[in-house]
């Protein structure tokens, strides 16, 4: 769950050479609120960093706080490390929201929201920020779960780094609604539509050494993703 | 759907120095076949390339054939044009699979299934060739789709590109099961466990513009994701 304050306000995005959408530019969104929807209805991003002088691309989670994006690692990774000297990344994040069927081959598509962040990643070094932002990144993945469980103790905390990205250079591009077929082909006789796709969340399963008298929480119970 | 012959088979995983899998090593599979599962099992890719000297990461639609990932996009596509020169990419497919609940919030994780693939993407020129592909991405989203369809025509072949990525230098990192907390903190009342996440699809919903006497056809209402 991102403290993201307030989503309905803030600058648009701001379209730096990079982060202008050239492609199906109809596709592309300014409102700043509509890079933090995204964001925030996602659990897993995909981290890109240069690594001699080739591209790694690792799913990565995160949170949010406002506009700065946390992200974490081992410090033993080798993309962390990369991106904590302050090379560049670009970080995206991608929701599959269904299969377009056309009637033809080439329309179809699919109905996607996807962010995109370019930015140099930021090794957070002060205590107090990186515990804010292990809680920001904990509350995210699973909320509630900061203030229910144990806190992160000395060696747990040596053994993570911590990221911020800024939100300061983002796209994101959304696609909905039927298929585009050529005027030609809009009489074929051939079925042409969207299968809806999401993501659900399934019944609990306890940890086999949990003792059967802890009951699942609300936190879960009630944890949509 | 792919056309990837028979599974159980294939040379394992090869172990180059950045397709080894280094951090929770337990983690990492070399059975071709599993590469080959995550792979068949997703739809949207994230596609990394070096523009300039920083990375982009951009969602990307992909089919399998055998060994050969297919890719594809617009001509204009930045990316896709650097990537059809030869420059090295990386391909990553994830899947989420669950939200693991600890009794620590540094044990927190998720399980999930992961594959990555590093390697140089080649331009596909060769009509046949580039007929194959296109085949191979159609029915790997929308199977049944590509016979069932309206071909590309010359206009539309000649503005998208095709590529392909050997699955030469790949790895696949799977995590499953519970949370791996800490011995001391077995006893904690903290419920603990997973909740499952988990990709279905829902109604079709056909084309404003499609006759209502066109019935959604089984390719569609049979198709799992």
């Amino acid at each position: 769950m991102s403290q993201g304050g307030p989503v309905s306000t803030g600058t648009p995005l701001s379209p730096t050479p990079r982060s202008t959408v050239r492609r199906l530019g109809d596709r592309a969104r300014t409102d700043r609120a509509e890079l933090y929807a995204v964001l925030d209805a996602g659990l897993v991003g995909h981290l890109g960093i240069v690594l001699g002088d080739a591209p790694v691309v690792l799913p990565t989670g995160y949170g949010r706080d406002g506009d700065t994006l946390y992200l974490h690692g081992s410090t033993g990774a080798a993309t962390l490390r990369a991106a904590a000297t302050g090379a560049p990344v670009c970080f995206t994040v991608t929701h599959l929201d269904g299969v377009v069927y056309a009637r033809s081959a080439f329309h179809h598509s699919m109905n996607y929201r996807c962010a995109v962040v370019h930015g140099n990643a930021r090794l957070v070094t002060d205590s107090a920020e990186r515990l804010h932002g292990f809680e920001v990144l904990t509350e995210h993945l699973a909320p509630g779960s900061w203030s229910a469980t144990r806190q992160p103790d000395r060696k747990e905390l040596a053994a993570t780094a911590l990221l911020t990205l800024d939100l300061t250079e983002a796209s994101v591009k959304i696609r909905t609604g039927p298929p585009g077929d050529d005027e030609a082909d809009l009489a074929s006789p051939v079925w042409a539509g969207v299968l809806p796709v999401r993501t659900v969340v399934g019944e609990p399963e306890p940890c086999p050494l949990l003792s059967e008298e802890i009951p699942v929480p609300d936190r879960v119970l009630s944890r949509q993703v």
